[in-house]
């Protein structure tokens, strides 16, 4: 059979990035190339505990089909802990449950793209959102990030030059992959810039819970009071990633058909892992352990930090983030940036070339993504060690 | 703010159905109106076994990001069990998780259809899968369902005729609602109809294996030699729905786009859940906890029959399945059917009005689908006696 793909399956394109993705992905290679939380922060006993307190007082609500809004009580807890702890959130918002905060981004295109329609992203970005509205079929256009967030001026310019634009797709904490932070100013000018243009924003959060230094910045969300904003949260960084758990708070309109739409895909999320997620806001230390985590993680990004400087800090400039998972390194003008990953992964550690998160992956970029949440304190030690012997052989 | 929704996504019209089905959703409406399996299926001692066991033994994988793909003892395991048990799947088909079959459904439909590209369906259908090719913009055409599956000269009547024609979408076991099984000799003809007219076949198995009473009949995947055929299947009927748990076995050139597309909506499906899903089949008594769902399903469908025969039995006819969870009953034609269901809800008892599964709900209909699987013994009784009553008002 001679399939006959739709338009917008078909045009996804194989990328070099994979490749080298593919081969770094050995037993013994070095992984600063993933973006998994580090497993000693997911709370196993807690879990253990929990999971089983639901399957002995009330297995069937966990195995029996749910309401594709998700399970009540986490709602509730979620729509309290954004209003009390973040001012995000009001009367004419509603909070539904996602299976993982991709899928929030997913539907967030759906419900509003039609192919062909524009969304402007950061460039870079993270690719698992930018491969998502590719398979959609909307049309991406990038505006450059700069230390303090987006770009202002060229994304006004995109915002009165560009056909469709339908949404502005940001991760405005610790971003993947600068690891940047959009400042208020900026989130101001954003929102403001969104109003003018009519045009709706998918504010991406997932990491806003892992700051390790500095003051929270005000959501994007908190700002909205036009019902413009679509935020989207996640519990894979705080309580589990296997857990696919994630959460939608947008204007209700919205949510009504975000909802719909969910309700074609997977009718609704696992309900053991929404009673679990519950639980553990409900019931666990919460607190105590986000602030457990935002340990684990200063630590690691102060570690790999001190060991670029150590290593390659003549040669490199890295941004420094305060919270999330990742840095973004700018090598050197001359150095050839995907054969340096490609010899990279050869000597054992493996590297996000920077071009993947490019709208346009044929862009220049000199730069790489290193994760510090995946390896271990050991890995990040023995690995920017081989990152700085690679850099010397240019 | 005035939103701007994608064309596929404001197209979704408002349904009287869902007014009558809202209507009858109280506490102590008798449900026949459900699809929900019945509690007493779900092996509750075991998955809390097991669920201890993985979290001992392995939490980290249970609680980490996983492949898109889905977890491989698993997809081996199913692989195994289709291939053995239903001499269904070869060397050129692959089997990947998916987040309930609903998400198979859905992705086949990405992968294969453009927006306004068209989708044969047996009418009636199951309405979950009506409404998800609906928001994902495809165009349907119902062919009307016989007594021993689809009509197959107006299916070839559909493919001749019908533009830009990609899926024909069948559930050929026990189908939802009408509960028919498709006959051999013609799941032959469907396949080489699609053989014929190049269309792929979306092979829709959720109540497999549920067969209470008869022998079964092949699927029409273990009959495909043209890689024609994606197959889905799902654990929502035999262990627990609330786990969103399902399976697609496929073409490997048709799996590896469905996985590109799936990883754009959710990365993965939750591990724990999957990984429970191992466990039942490989360290439980399948066979045997299959069995026992069957003697359930027998019991009940039996206890409804009966009933029906005896309250209304004069004056209406219903499908006798040999498995699933569904009857299909034809009001007398002077019974104006909407009606009736209005009444019956207000009378306690919720029945889904015939036209919810029709692809065109103005099309004429007078029939109501009743489930079993839902309501205890003793509410089937009492059920089936005040339809039976209600009947006597007209």
């Amino acid at each position: 059979m001679n399939y006959s793909f739709s338009n917008r399956i078909a045009a996804l394109q194989p990328s070099i990035i994979r490749e080298i993705l593919k081969a770094s992905s050995g037993q013994n290679v070095i992984p600063f190339s993933a973006g998994n939380p580090a497993p000693e922060t997911f709370p196993i006993e807690a879990i253990r505990t929990f999971t089983q307190t639901i399957l002995e007082q009330d297995p069937v609500t966990a195995l029996q089909y749910g309401i594709t809004e998700g399970y009540g009580p986490l709602r509730d807890t979620l729509t309290n802990h954004l209003k009390t702890g973040y001012n995000t959130g009001s009367a004419s918002d509603e909070l539904f449950i996602v299976s993982g905060a991709q899928q929030g981004i997913e539907l967030a295109c759906k419900v509003f793209c039609n192919e062909g329609d524009t969304i402007i992203c950061e460039s870079p970005s993270f690719i698992g959102s930018l491969n998502s509205f590719r398979a959609s079929g909307a049309r991406l256009v990038g505006v450059p990030m700069e230390s303090d967030g987006i770009d202002i001026g060229k994304l006004e310019h995109a915002l009165r030059t560009e056909q469709n634009v339908k949404l502005i797709y940001l991760i405005p904490s610790f971003q993947n992959p600068t690891g940047v932070t959009t400042s208020l100013e900026k989130r101001k000018a954003i929102y403001d810039l969104a109003k003018t243009y009519g045009v709706m924003i998918l504010e991406d959060n997932p990491y806003g819970e892992l700051r390790f230094s500095g003051k929270d910045v005000p959501t994007i969300k908190s700002l909205d009071e036009e019902g413009l904003v679509i935020y989207v949260g996640s519990f894979s960084k705080i309580l589990s990633a296997g857990l696919r758990v994630g959460f939608v708070l947008a204007p209700n309109e919205v949510v009504q058909k975000m909802v719909v739409a969910k309700q074609g895909e997977d009718v609704h999320t696992a309900m053991l892992p929404q009673i679990l997620a519950y639980k553990f806001m409900a019931e666990y230390s919460y607190a105590e352990h986000i602030s457990s985590i935002r340990e684990v993680y200063r630590r690691k990004s102060s570690l790999m930090m001190d060991k670029l400087k150590e290593h390659m800090g003549d040669s490199i400039t890295f941004t420094r983030p305060d919270g999330g998972l990742f840095l973004w390194c700018d090598l050197p003008a001359h150095i050839p940036m995907l054969d340096y990953a490609k010899t990279a992964a050869a000597s054992g550690v493996a590297v996000v070339p920077g071009t993947a998160f490019l709208v346009d992956e044929s862009e220049a970029c000199n730069a790489i993504r290193l994760n510090f949440s995946t390896p271990s304190d050991e890995q990040i030690v023995k690995g920017i060690e081989i990152l700085g012997q690679v850099l010397k052989q240019y």
